[in-house]
């Protein structure tokens, strides 16, 4: 009677509901709560229809977007892996690949394989949409530390250096913003707010 | 030395964050906790992209992604008004209109623009774009009350004719849809989770 397809996809929307269990490290603006994946993603997919008129090169917002809303599904599985984590590398592992192939996978054929495609592409930051998509995975959560008197910063002993490392990601997706992040991240350390060591 | 353009849109960006603390009357499935709005905004535009295939019309998918991921801002100033409320009126109201010039008009003029005339499309659900972004609005609560053995229906004695009425609305969007929502409401009578007064 329902077209098999049909059937298919509702499992997966079913499915990804767990997104919403999955927490980060970092917190909501000037709160204590942290956030979830699910929150994460829908501002993420809200920061790049804003600011889409600032990306270094003209992109596809309909499949920035897609990659936005998805790049986080692979961690009910896999799980959230903190940026600054010393021990568990942070890019695309085995693990996540095989959540990827699961989760995805629960799509009909066709679906699946232009969703994993669009994950991988996020995951491999080479195209324009993958490189702008990244610099809002960048800054927001930048915004809430600010927001949070250093926020992640503070409670896990991160320094300048190392931020300004994986902030870096910004300018390859926005020169525009990269700009504004990085004398947010001057301001943080006149504030006190991200250590700066002195080498 | 920053665009001011950008400087206003950082400030939407931080003011949007508090859609996360507006709490739906609805359960996420299988659960206890409410959802809130940025997770029902994300699970949204996530079903738009699965079953856009099913809509009664093509549509454009990038207008549909905007349309539901800030179809709730107003409900940071408006708060969360319950479908089956008799006391309440759902609809566009003067303090969701107040709400939208508020938190939009954070944004440059131009921008502001664009996105109240894409809350409003939403709202007065007459284009094909509205009428599919309607139809997943009505969609994920049916499926959520579905998975929580009644959910809202049970927690608030909603009957079938009540909630038959409401979610007709995923007809004018996508009829495949519908067949499906339609059986999973006599269905629901069936178990009993839906209760069916006989006229």
């Amino acid at each position: 009677m329902h077209p098999d397809q049909l059937i298919k996809q509702i499992e997966f929307i079913k499915e990804i509901d767990k997104i919403k269990y999955i927490q980060r490290k970092t917190k909501l603006f000037n709160s204590d709560r942290n956030e979830n994946d699910a929150e994460h993603s829908w501002h993420l997919a809200m920061m790049a229809i804003v600011l889409v008129q600032h990306a270094n090169a003209p992109v596809d917002l309909l499949k920035v977007l897609k990659m936005l809303l998805i790049h986080d599904i692979v961690e009910i599985d896999a799980g959230d892996t903190f940026i600054y984590d010393t021990q568990k590398s942070h890019d695309n592992t085995a693990e996540e690949r095989i959540a990827a192939e699961r989760i995805f996978g629960l799509l009909p054929i066709e679906q699946a394989a232009e969703f994993i495609a669009i994950w991988e592409e996020f995951e491999e930051s080479k195209t324009d949409e993958a490189k702008f998509a990244r610099s809002m995975d960048r800054l927001e959560p930048l915004l809430q530390n600010v927001s949070n008197n250093g926020g992640t910063w503070q409670e896990f002993d991160v320094d300048y250096s190392k931020v300004y490392q994986k902030k870096q990601a910004i300018k390859h997706g926005s020169a525009t913003i990269w700009q504004y992040a990085e004398q947010l991240l001057h301001d943080s350390v006149d504030r006190g707010i991200l250590k700066k060591t002195e080498i």
